[in-house]
């Protein structure tokens, strides 16, 4: 197994940057969030004057076995066909991407589909046509998980030399959402049924059903195993690879930017494997998914936006990209109260 | 006194827009509030197409003589200076606005100081030097309350004849969170306490006394007057300057993006006099101030962003601007599932 030295950030320039904050023509602190992110920055990139270069987004697609059982409201075909909207640009996440500068490729982790050859903004790494279902065995071999952080860990390699240094990640996948119940389940030790949610929209009776084929699934598996052996049991193929993506994205220092319910399952497992991954994420939105905001609060993290939104694809990193954008922009170009002449705070 | 005549908008659209959003290719509802705000804009347009043209924000600065009795953390002469720093393109306000290519404009409202002639980005629209202390009468008079709301309507006439569908309204003025107090307390019937909140960074004793300065002042007021007569009592130039914009804005049909704790109490004026402009609103953020959250909430509305801020400028509006144009770029821009060819739902 792939390991990553994640450095924990090194926090010697906290103190100048929140100077350097605190000087600028604003009230202490009047600026929020958006201090705390160019806090963020400044110290994973070493520098009072960071910046974001060559964004990109990458979506990871996937098939998973665990549809058999009738947990989505889509049939599987959507996968593919999402994957095909992605490359002709007829996507949210591609409208977004567009909007922000932010480069988009979409990667075929194991989408049961067979894409023509060259398709330009497809990233072929597909690891198999489909996960099996979880319910009668584990989702993937252990030497597929681990081929899928490989794998994934080189296209973050191969972006980061184009001098990318900000990265999000978003996934596809028609029953990815009864994966990450399962892993958030797990790996936050939080009951199944509080896990489950409507997906891209079940009927209650669905949602029962899916919940009963999560807590069945779950009752199957032992806890006490490692974090690779439970993202194979219970994982899709682009859940694997965004593990890898994240985990490399951190070794290279690079800003990770952290989208919805299944991009956060990612998380958690990337997490489990190296805890320092944290200091470089960037929690970007409160998904509508039931599950999320309980994953989010055992994180200990509140994301930027809470927008309402459930789709996906990456799209609450993309369209929360711009205020990460502010935070720096603010650090870097805003005058100070000496610089300016203005006043400061009565005695 | 002008009179407004602003329509409420026109729904024969709504089932029109609703269809072509659910259409795209995303499951429905999924993009949560910019569905909300593409159905807004396409309403308030009339158009499946909308679109947003020449973005504005207008900071409007005034000085108060409630700060006489110490209600602020900063000197007065910050309000001024702080105008030059606008000037110069070193404030908040500023960066954000060129992050998002919206035009910003600072109208001298009311500032206690006498600008240099011919201020490139200033908008000379003075009706005195700072209101005066409304502990001791009223703010300023019925007169001058109705020269605010006139003058600034030019204002807006003027930006509106030169393209502009969109703009959002941002304040400077050393003590305007003691007048945006007193406003909601009147407007909301909230008592006074729960309205005063630390503006730019008050000790507790000084929250004390603050508080204490508002109420004295409210148990002068005859609660049943108009809308008119409290904003001169209370208000500050650029606060009433705020409501005439407002007005105009929604007379003309331009979506307007509002700020917030001392916008939002504009807001409050505004729509006790025509509560129509409503209808053209886009609440932007929730501040950090503390009356705030209750304002909105007698407003029963929800804001975009909660970032923790608490700047003025029109900081909130510019940097939720991104998100209303991630609603108007998904709406034109995203294939439907029958363009791009995706299966839709299960049967």
């Amino acid at each position: 197994m792939k390991k990553f030295k994640i450095k924990p950030v090194n926090t010697s320039l906290e103190q100048s940057l929140k100077r350097k904050i605190d000087q600028k023509t604003k009230p202490l602190g009047a600026l929020g969030r958006l201090e705390e992110l160019a806090l963020q920055i400044g110290t994973i990139q070493q520098t009072l004057t960071p910046s974001l270069s060559n964004p990109h987004i990458l979506v990871f697609a996937g098939d998973h076995g665990i549809v058999e059982e009738g947990v989505s409201a889509y049939p599987q075909e959507v996968t593919w066909q999402m994957v095909m909207n992605f490359i002709q640009g007829g996507a949210a996440i591609n409208v977004f991407c567009k909007q922000h500068g932010i480069t988009l490729n979409v990667v075929d982790a194991g989408v049961n589909y067979d894409f023509p050859e060259g398709l330009e903004g497809l990233v072929y790494n597909k690891v198999g046509k489909g996960t099996r279902n979880f319910l009668k065995g584990q989702a993937m071999t252990i030497e597929q998980a681990q081929r899928c952080i490989e794998s994934s860990s080189e296209i973050i390699k191969s972006i980061h030399a184009k001098g990318c240094n900000i990265i999000g990640f978003g996934e596809m996948g028609i029953g990815n959402t009864t994966s990450a119940s399962a892993l958030m389940s797990l790996f936050c030790d939080i009951p199944v049924a509080q896990c489950v949610g409507l997906g891209t929209g079940l009927n209650e009776s669905a949602l029962q059903h899916k919940t009963a084929v999560v807590t069945e699934a779950l009752k199957q598996y032992n806890k006490h195993d490692t974090p690779i052996a439970m993202l194979a049991t219970f994982g899709g193929f682009e859940i694997a690879q965004i593990v890898g993506a994240m985990l490399q994205a951190a070794e290279l220092g690079m800003i990770i930017l952290v989208d919805g319910f299944i991009t956060t399952s990612a998380y958690l497992v990337a997490q489990a494997i190296e805890p320092a991954v944290r200091d470089y994420s960037i929690f970007c939105h409160q998904s509508q998914e039931k599950g999320h905001t309980l994953m989010l609060q055992a994180l200990d993290v509140k994301p930027l936006l809470d927008l309402n939104m459930r789709l996906g694809e990456g799209t609450g990193a993309a369209v929360a990209y711009p205020i990460v954008q502010s935070a720096v922009a603010f650090l870097n170009q805003m005058a100070s109260f000496e610089s300016a002449s203005v006043s400061g705070k009565k005695a």
